[in-house]
């Protein structure tokens, strides 16, 4: 069922072109339109069908949209949104798809017009991978949408937002902004963090010797570092809180480590293991 | 070519009951014996063809091979090696396939009876995945084994040692009992814990949100508690010196973020991104 007359996607990166791949299959937008800042993306977005039209200008993108989908950096939207907010179609709804809401939900709320609508989505989805050449119509299926409503959200946009997410086969969780920071900060900035951490501890005389259980471990350190610097700088409070958490746990490991204490050792492994086993095995 | 006249193996699980198809797969062994506790795992090992001959009893086990193999976990090694070495045949070679080092090789040499010698090897392949159901002659194609001889190893011994590994397919890299250890902590301790720590971390509010990225960091988490208790205790001084080393640039690592210091963050997960993507290409 079409449930938007025109989306415009603004960044047809992996995520924001898997989307324009996912919503033409499900057949939910009559028309997508790509904008991107380089020509070259523009021709591939194009050609791989995430779009039917495209431009560089953001402006002449939106006009005619009643969904405008915020695919760019984080860092990225507020300048965009201004750019692009007196030129919003009459109860145009907006959405982005970035990695942290607080910061980018306060922010760009009140930078809509009368009767127009931001919601902020995450969709948990993608990989280390990025940009349009790895873009593919069922990324998001079987995964996870945080969609982060205030009190200023329409019901019936929310609605409508949540069921874009869902028939595009997602499981749509809704908290606040901050609840999301603060859940993200722990299971995936933290990860981030950790990850990039652990490249960095590996000695050079170690590298021969790396398997797969490291390659598994630091995979996510192969992600954007521009893209990653954003959220951490828009989650900063969240994420230094969760990696002090993290610490205050590492030093209880690591004294039992050091006292080996070998029940309090195995009791450790033990719990995280079938913890891992319970959270992975859904 | 066959290297050896008869191999015992003694516990066949994940990596004993491989070890055992792939010298069958290579034709490496004449006969080869598996040797375990437990009846159940003897007739799954016999029935999947990973020994020709099983037995409950070591030192009968043990009778007339020119090859011992030590497969069980590392803390059941000196026992094992107590009860067989009066019944070891003149020029028999023992090895163990244990994921830690110089306790082992140090404890264990001592042991061997004149005209016998022990290696230490740690085949670095596997999973979280254990026992015989998952056992596969290619366990070990590809994969990297560490070989630790010392100043008591025949040169003779050591080359059909390091052999046997390589005609199953690993690159094999020879490092001292020590170094061994040094380097494991690095790549492969201070990752378990690591990862058990951030499974331990995740509040249970946040369960619902975790996907593939988190998965894949926690995934060697998911390892065996015993086998790993063994492993952090016959290694405690250098895995905790390796989780102070990553304390120290972690708190580097917060501070950057708490400060927001966009340049310093974007650095970091650059250069780890950068040595990453090199680390895992090769």
């Amino acid at each position: 069922m079409t449930l938007w007359n025109q989306v415009t996607i603004i960044g047809t990166g992996l995520i924001g072109g898997s989307l324009g791949l996912a919503l033409k299959q499900r057949d939910l937008a009559k028309r997508i339109v790509g904008v991107g800042h380089r020509q070259s993306t523009l021709d591939e977005t194009l050609f791989r069908g995430a779009a039917g039209e495209a431009t560089l200008d953001p402006c002449e993108g939106v006009r005619g949209s009643d969904l405008v989908v915020l695919g760019t950096a984080i860092g990225l939207f507020e300048g965009i949104l201004r750019k692009i907010a007196g030129v919003l179609e009459p109860g145009a709804v907006v959405i982005d798809v970035g990695s942290t809401k607080a910061r980018v939900v306060r922010t760009l709320e009140p930078l809509m017009p009368d009767g127009c609508t931001f919601v902020g989505c995450h969709p948990i989805a993608g990989s280390e991978k990025r940009g349009i050449t790895h873009a593919r119509p069922d990324l998001f299926e079987g995964a996870t949408c945080v969609v982060t409503p205030t009190e200023h959200t329409p019901a019936d946009v929310l609605v409508r937002v949540v069921s874009t997410w869902q028939d595009l086969g997602m499981v749509v969780r809704q908290v606040s902004p901050e609840a999301h920071d603060r859940l993200l900060a722990e299971i995936s900035h933290l990860p981030h963090v950790l990850a990039s951490v652990l490249v960095r501890a590996v000695s050079q005389e170690a590298e021969a010797l790396i398997g797969p259980g490291w390659a598994d471990t630091t995979r996510i350190a192969s992600g954007d570092a521009v893209l990653w610097r954003d959220i951490l700088l828009t989650n900063a409070d969240e994420t230094t809180a969760a990696i002090k958490r993290f610490q205050d746990i590492l030093a209880d490991v690591c004294d039992a480590v050091h006292r080996r204490d070998a029940d309090r050792i195995e009791s450790l492994l033990a719990e995280a293991k079938d913890r891992r086993d319970r959270l992975t095995q859904r």
